[in-house]
């Protein structure tokens, strides 16, 4: 069987389509409510953060190939109901993605925080999100 | 100021390159290990569930326009820390997305779930993940 | 067999201490580390809420025996790591619980709040914690 | 002001009528559902893990005192919600703790697992719950 089409060439528009495709085939529609949608995305959150819980910090940087795949799941988990969420509210995604992180830009300049951690700058006198 | 590209327009490596260039400028890779960034992932969701805890189901799909757009702040920061985590483990999220879609099809075939929440399927016996 | 003792016959102390004993037993604190127990809470938070996750708030009330069951099992689990953390931190958990109660007393003045949501006082200005 | 009473000298079920108390008050037994309570637990949960999320797992045994403050607090909310679920789910927390704990005991025998994280004996055949 041929691979799917990879990062390079696969635009959100394209996964999101299939995403809702996924869920009007099987009349979930009335289940993907945005405050379910939600919990499902924690859930598989904290599913993929299983896989790391008992790991030191180092460690969870080498894993072995069984634990990457199972791990690659568990994230698609969380990527697929984003993007449902997204297909929902009726968001872009990718303009949303990039706005944020523009925000982000403005709020940890690179020249302060490098080599910093969130948490330092933080201190120094966070505003929400 | 013109609007960022949008989901038809934007690959999944657009993004993921953009999120690695922010987090590269900072030198922050040595925090965004992929224990830290489940973690992270995690805290992001429960910000997103917070919008809709004391909301019924249905209220959840009726959002005031200030509302919907701290949830989509919300909502591309779970995205941000997923497109950091692909890059740190070098995993193509596209195709993982996609392998991941084709095992849901597989394991809750329409005609047999149509209609039925994932909790229904689930006490027929659902095999993890 | 007969029943453990119940809620009016065991203090915050006892309950402890059998999670203290259960750790160092198995030479557990090792492991046990403020950072790793609170993703233990998180992680078992979000196996409680998946129970939960396809219902409607309603139908959360009306629970079967054998569910009823199992959540009493995942909400033993979030008890129990609250629990060992305490000890981890020397925390007393009843002070500390009703000094929080103290303070959200306070805060939530009970003729101003009286059948609104938290989300209802949260927009008329709410102070962090 | 007197410390309120400690962990020797307080029961579950003194902390229970507490929440009891608190909630009646306010008239928020229609808003504290099972399910909402769940994600109330996740939620302050994550923000637990917001204080661990950029530390070590060893930075995490050594907290300034202002940090234990902060992080008792949102332990407190966890054990809050905690014991508002087993009020609303009718449980007796003490007997369902120590029938888990019982339940642990079997499944990770002390002379088996010693020193070994629960991960380790979770590859040896890990059964649910």
């Amino acid at each position: 069987m041929s691979q799917p089409p990879d990062d390079r060439h696969t635009t959100l528009q394209e996964l999101k389509g299939r995403v809702a495709a996924f869920v009007a085939e099987r009349d979930w529609q009335q289940f993907h409510t945005p405050k379910n949608l939600s919990m499902s995305i924690a859930i598989e959150a904290a599913e993929l953060m299983e896989h790391f819980q008992w790991l030191t910090v180092e460690a969870s940087r080498n894993l072995a190939p069984e634990a990457l795949a199972q791990i690659g799941e568990e994230l698609a988990d969380i990527v697929i109901y984003s993007l449902s969420l997204a297909n929902t509210l009726n968001l872009d995604l990718a303009q949303t993605v990039q706005a944020k992180m523009a925000k982000n830009i403005r709020k940890y300049p690179a020249e302060k925080v490098k080599g910093k951690s969130h948490k330092y700058t933080w201190y120094e006198g966070k505003e929400e999100s």
